[in-house]
């Protein structure tokens, strides 16, 4: 098919197809501030949002709440009842095709007659992956695929790392001067970014399955780890240590009534730990070590993944940070800068091997976000 | 007098009072620019800009071009003629009363019969400095003074701290990784940042009176530290070295047909340089040292300011940066950050004396812009 003439067009047409082109991103927007709803309460799911429109106006809207409920698709079918017939439905990810929790969304599609699907991105679940839109297309259902597809992936880009790489989702995140120091010498890091920004942590922190941090963060920061000044469920915490000389008066490990504090160490740290100190509530994950000096961090991640953490937030220090990035396991960066200088204290980032200019490393779907007076850069590494 | 009361007022005139006080910033706002079209070419002056307006209309416009040209003021009143009788003159800085290069401003604005000046700021230099505006008022010119100061202030912002400071105005840019270094390890820094952002630096060496260099960075990266990519003026070229140990085949000693490099150091050290190397039209300034390892840094702006130098771009390495640091001599810092991590290399400050997190170094009139897909902090230390 060539290019459509616009001008061979009766005028209603040519205003109704710019419409119609219009109202899919419109719609797709819709969608997806819809899922965003759903953040931090998805999880092991994604966050999905569905609009189900017919003659350009919208019958229903939903999102998927979590583990166990309807999802997205399902909630707008049974809003719209019998309506559902012959409208279009958009939603920001693939519509699920396999028995999980709940029935595939497929079906529902199918039985009400909708008669076209608007979606962004293909689910990369193994089950899904492209399913569910052959079998929506086998049933006479029109399906275009793509529309916001970047902001799609960006909205839910833990769910798709995670899938793609079958282990937790390892996002970086630290807080340091324009210099690139996070702390000064003597380790005083309280506060260096502004209030605006801590509230962006705090929403970050409720984002994410887990929290993680190293035990000279957690001793010299005395940190509680916790969702506050926004709305949002607190994550697992978890202190990886291989020595786990950590004092009684910690507050990760007095202040757990959620049972969500989980300590990271060798068998004999734990054993000498638990002999020593009675922490109430405390899940204790005993790993293999890495040589003289480190935890094994792939135990580590298998052991996160069987307890069903798929996304990990790692806020510090310089020397958890520099194991995940020498194996090349941070998935994606976050670094709130302040419009301070320090001139000396301690650096952000530790060596990981890179020698020459041409080495460093570099970042896909960067963005540069101001928060009061400081700035946030994201980036997904691209590690060679 | 109290409020105005618009709905007491006939339209015409409620009209014509927004449209007075919309057009006075339209207007400032232009001179602002016209001013810009200066930038390189003005010092010692400051850049002005000048828009003459009758009954709103703008009668000329003009902008001053350097030492020994005429002021913006002047051109505007010669391009109008007869014609700026009863005129509004505005003017980003307040215009001089003094016998410089060229006659008083104040003179020519009173003889032409302009009814009204609407001004930015004062201009500091001592000569002036509230001057021209008492006098304009004393012939019974009506003057409005403070309309866009902020901005006035920040075009100019070389011209009001050296006549703050009676000193050369020093400006420290460097270009660095997220994490704050600005070479790897064995100094490679061509280039951290991008073309972007190397067109900024080149705009930006183009409007300061010299840049300076450390020896290191003369021989590491051996820059020519012209102005290249983008129309403008060369900078004096600057070395500073307290042993002065350079190869002969650096480009700062080779290309120097326009006799603006200049090198510092001690008598000593220049004194065997040149008995071993016979560099041509190089440009020697003997200065102090300042105890074992370093030159004496106010003797260096003294010698500066001896030489018409009123503004110096510091381009590198950490070194001199941080000697000027220690001093509390810099005014204003532009950091440009390129989206890269190294995890190692040279820091891009140096230890300046800052021990806790509320000593750290803080900035007045800040601003982020990005370039590519660089960012580049701008902002005034404020030194305590």
């Amino acid at each position: 098919m060539g290019r459509i003439r616009l001008s061979s067009m009766p005028r209603y047409k040519v205003w109704g197809f710019f419409m119609a082109d219009i109202a899919k991103f419109k719609y797709i927007e819709m969608a997806l501030k819809l899922a965003e709803k759903g953040r931090g309460m998805t999880s092991p799911n994604p966050m999905v949002g569905a609009v189900l429109v017919k003659n350009n106006r919208i019958l229903a809207t939903g999102y998927h709440r979590g583990p166990g409920t309807l999802h997205a698709e399902a909630i707008v079918i049974k809003k719209a009842g019998e309506k559902a017939k012959n409208s279009t439905l958009y939603v920001n990810l693939e519509p699920c095709c396999h028995y999980g929790r709940t029935g595939p969304c497929t079906d529902l599609i199918i039985e009400s007659k909708i008669k076209k699907v608007v979606t962004s991105i293909k689910d990369p679940f193994e089950k899904v992956n492209g399913r569910g839109i052959s079998k929506l297309r086998k049933a006479g259902i029109e399906v275009e695929l793509g529309v916001n597809k970047k902001e799609a992936w960006l909205l839910n880009d833990s769910y798709f790392i995670y899938n793609e790489n079958k282990r937790p989702f390892i996002i970086l995140k630290l807080s340091q001067s324009i210099d690139g120091r996070i702390a000064t010498a003597d380790g005083e890091s309280k506060y260096i970014s502004s209030k605006e920004s801590l509230n962006f942590v705090h929403r970050l922190r409720a984002s994410y399955d887990a929290v993680a941090i190293g035990s000279r963060t957690a001793v010299s920061d005395n940190p509680s780890l916790t969702v506050r000044n926004i709305k949002g469920k607190n994550p697992y915490r978890i202190i990886l240590s291989r020595n786990l000389v950590l004092p009684n008066n910690l507050i990760l490990l007095k202040n757990n009534k959620d049972m969500k504090t989980i300590i990271v160490s060798n068998s004999r740290s734990i054993k000498r730990f638990t002999s020593k100190n009675n922490p109430r509530n405390i899940i204790f994950w005993n790993i293999k070590n890495n040589g003289k000096y480190h935890l094994d961090i792939s135990d580590f991640l298998n052991k996160a993944n069987s307890f069903n953490i798929h996304s990990i937030l790692i806020e510090g220090g310089a020397d958890l940070a520099s194991s995940f990035l020498k194996d090349k396991l941070i998935d994606k960066l976050v670094v709130i800068t302040a419009p301070k200088i320090l001139g000396q204290g301690i650096s952000s980032f530790k060596d990981f091997g890179i020698k020459k200019l041409s080495e460093a490393l570099e970042f896909r779907h960067m963005s540069l976000e101001k928060y009061g007076d400081d700035w946030i850069f994201t980036g997904y590494p691209k590690w060679k």
